[in-house]
């Protein structure tokens, strides 16, 4: 394979480019004309189509259903939750026109729908019959960046879903916070072999509108934090401006409980970084779009006769077990050029068969997430297959469980601290609960609360910075 | 069931005020606060869902494969196929501002991705290696409409797919075109039980850009003709502005030939409009969110244990074969306001049980397509089930067939042609071909050419305008 075609860096040299080079040559995503935005090839597509089939099916398991929204709500509505609003105007891209007609109230792209989804509700929801409501959209959210486009991780659209529901009690919406909150931590470590770490924003990082908001998050090869999802307890912040109440069993008037919660295609960015390496991407099979690549080797016609014929015959025999499985047919490259462009787009496992193999009745594997070989009979080919695809799919996960235990340290020293932060890690660190304390850790190092995580060993400790007593044990990081 | 809860006006006296009561009532879709868009509620959605996944699976199995294509697009791209930005300017959004920022070149809101699509197609296909390229997109389209919203048929915002294809040849370009529009009629016929007539539309009604249009045309209760779905032969017109060339088998360089194609939620209107009556919606079974609503009817607490126990067994039986059943257990209304709004909802059969029928081992069947009673025995619920299921599917395709051919009329001479017209059909007539006599017939009668059908008895007639002769018939309505 030549230079052009494969990573021509490697990723523990210059992690922004190697990275940049797997989205582009892997043929995930391309940049669009407009600066800020991405286009997703089929290859990168269809693990969104995985990652979402799979969320969606747990959603609707749990009563939850699928609406749609316009992408334009007016600016009047967007600005009825004032912090809200306030929070995400300065990135919000404006409509003013259609065709040659000025539009009077301007209409924003959606950043995010809670004032949309809430002025519907309000009409919706008369009585404690109608609760609760729970309704997922499948969409995108607009929001300008003005730093260099990242894809996946910095554009200004996004594909995401974000959830909306509305509850009699207060109890039972903060019960559907905690139960979307495990439900995403569920599927990113088992469909993305990624392993996350769950809690609570601090007040100056949560949802702007939110009482509370909850977050899982991962860290990335290079030291930096990665908000992998959030879920927010809203309380009766929307319920109040828009109106969203009902009768409630005694007929009394009364303001719904509400959250939101969302994950986006962020996903498939931190998936690339934390299970690529220099031969670029490293797929878990069950978002693979490919989870097995069958490569013939022949050099006569005759070979190839009886070589592409078993080659066949096992492709049929693992579609039957719902396998993706590709068989690399070009006749104007070879074997070798096909192994290297199969590693770089991250296929699980390779089956290399040629005619010696079939006369030994055995074809061989190459795992892609340890490049290791090993030959398999062609009477355990279904078994074999399945098993070795679930080796590498929890392989993948014990190696992020590693990376995430190396980079995770405790740190009761503010000096120390800043050394740590210095090495690229998620510094677990004592911390008083002022945003005080918080605002000089961010001058000083960059770092900023990532999660209050709910498993902390809750010991009585001094604040880093100010010295006081508490029981609050932070995850401290830069981030993305 | 009270009035303002039923459908209050006949489908026949009023029928666009029926066709609003029914999507509103039925929890289909409602207003957003912006003229012109409507929010789906999830019973309409998930009406979508269906359409979408039974396409998904055609359009994979013929080797479409789907991508994500950002929904701004910038002026100067927009405009480089000069005849497709003419046609699409008037009803275009535009983005002016991000934040306080404004804009230099202007970015459309999407209101078709053919210019954004070939700009990258540009820069991805480079041999003959690379070809097809067949790729799909779901997603919303904008266009500003002016005229009184009406959902899924006249709103400014409008979920679709839109299917992207490029080909070596122009032989292959056109198969596609006509394998695409196969496969929306198969779909809209099988699943949404409504016929279509195929064919092409006349150069005055194709697709700005196009060679030729291709086109299903229904026609609905009110004889105004519903356009179903086109499927675009775009010829070079678009590879050559956008550069789309690549190096064919002989290493010559060659514009490369192309597809678009799409269908939209206005399917979701055509279905309303067709199988709906004056109690409300009917759906045909293979989209209906719930295909069997189950109403238990008790009047004591000994009776209540007994049915409620038997209804859940036969819904968990009825599960098992992937149907969409519901159990209204809800015990703040009567059966009979249940029955009404299950009807109104268009649920496509209810099973009633009360304790005479568990004694008779039997339960109720109310077909909703002809509201038709029958008793089905326990033993054979299953089978029986799935069957009558069947039957509703076929009974409202044979329905709508009728209704297709009653107002089809075949008409040669213009005093006649204009007087049917007042009527509400499809005119099937002669024409000559040219654009000017359609124009004299769009003037005085408000009849496009909706198409001309591929199975036009083509014998030797007079164009009813200017009475040159002609082998062409096309068919002529007013249309949504």
């Amino acid at each position: 394979m030549s230079k052009e075609i494969g990573i021509t860096v490697k990723k523990d040299e210059n992690f922004s480019e190697w990275y940049t080079q797997v989205v582009l040559k892997a043929h995930l995503a391309d940049y669009a004309p407009v600066k800020g935005l991405i286009v997703l090839r089929p290859y990168g597509y269809s693990i969104w189509e995985s990652l979402k089939s799979s969320l969606d099916q747990k959603l609707k398991a749990t009563g939850h259903e699928n609406g749609f929204l316009p992408v334009l709500i007016p600016e009047s509505l967007l600005s009825k939750e004032s912090d809200h609003f306030a929070g995400f105007t300065p990135e919000v891209f404006w409509v003013t026109h259609s065709g040659e007609t000025e539009i009077g109230d301007k209409l924003a792209l959606r950043p995010t729908s809670e004032a949309l989804a809430y002025s519907m509700y309000a009409k919706w929801i008369k009585s404690w019959r109608d609760l609760p409501l729970k309704i997922n959209f499948w969409n995108t959210a607009l929001r300008a960046e003005i730093k260099a486009t990242k894809p996946f991780l910095r554009t200004s659209e996004f594909l995401w879903q974000e959830g909306h529901t509305v509850h009699a009690t207060k109890e039972e919406a903060e019960q559907e916070v905690m139960s979307i909150l495990e439900m995403y931590k569920k599927t990113v470590e088992e469909e993305l072999a990624i392993p996350v770490i769950t809690g609570k924003k601090s007040e100056k990082e949560k949802f702007v509108g939110a009482v509370y908001t909850t977050t899982m998050e991962s860290i990335m090869p290079d030291g930096k934090a990665l908000q992998m999802g959030t879920s927010h307890f809203l309380g009766q912040n929307f319920s109040k401006p828009f109106d969203v109440k009902f009768l409630d069993k005694q007929n009394v008037e009364t303001f719904a409980w509400q959250t939101s919660w969302g994950i986006s295609w962020r996903l498939i960015g931190a998936l690339i970084m934390i299970h690529g390496d220099d031969k670029g991407l490293v797929l878990p099979p069950r978002v693979a779009p490919i989870q097995v690549v069958i490569v013939p080797i022949y050099y006569s016609p005759q070979d190839m006769e009886i070589v592409l014929s078993k080659v066949s015959e096992i492709k049929q025999a693992l579609t039957k077990h719902n396998l993706r499985v590709h068989m690399d047919v070009r006749d104007e490259v070879t074997p070798g050029y096909k192994f290297h462009d199969w590693e770089m787009k991250g296929v699980p496992l390779r089956v290399e068969i040629g005619p010696k193999d079939i006369a030994k009745g055995k074809m061989v594997l190459v795992r892609r997430d340890n490049l290791k070989k090993m030959d398999l009979a062609f009477k355990d080919t279904e078994n074999g297959i399945l098993c070795v695809l679930d080796e590498i799919q929890q392989n993948l996960f014990e190696n992020a469980k590693n990376l995430l235990r190396e980079k995770t340290r405790e740190v009761t020293d503010f000096d120390e601290f800043k050394s740590e932060m210095e090495t690229g890690t998620f510094l677990y660190s004592p911390w008083c609960g002022q945003t005080k304390c918080e605002e000089i850790i961010k001058e000083s190092t960059g770092a900023d609360i990532r999660v209050i995580p709910f498993d902390a060993k809750i010991q009585d400790s001094k604040c880093i910075i100010c010295k006081n007593q508490t029981t609050i044990h932070a995850i401290f990081a830069r981030s993305y």
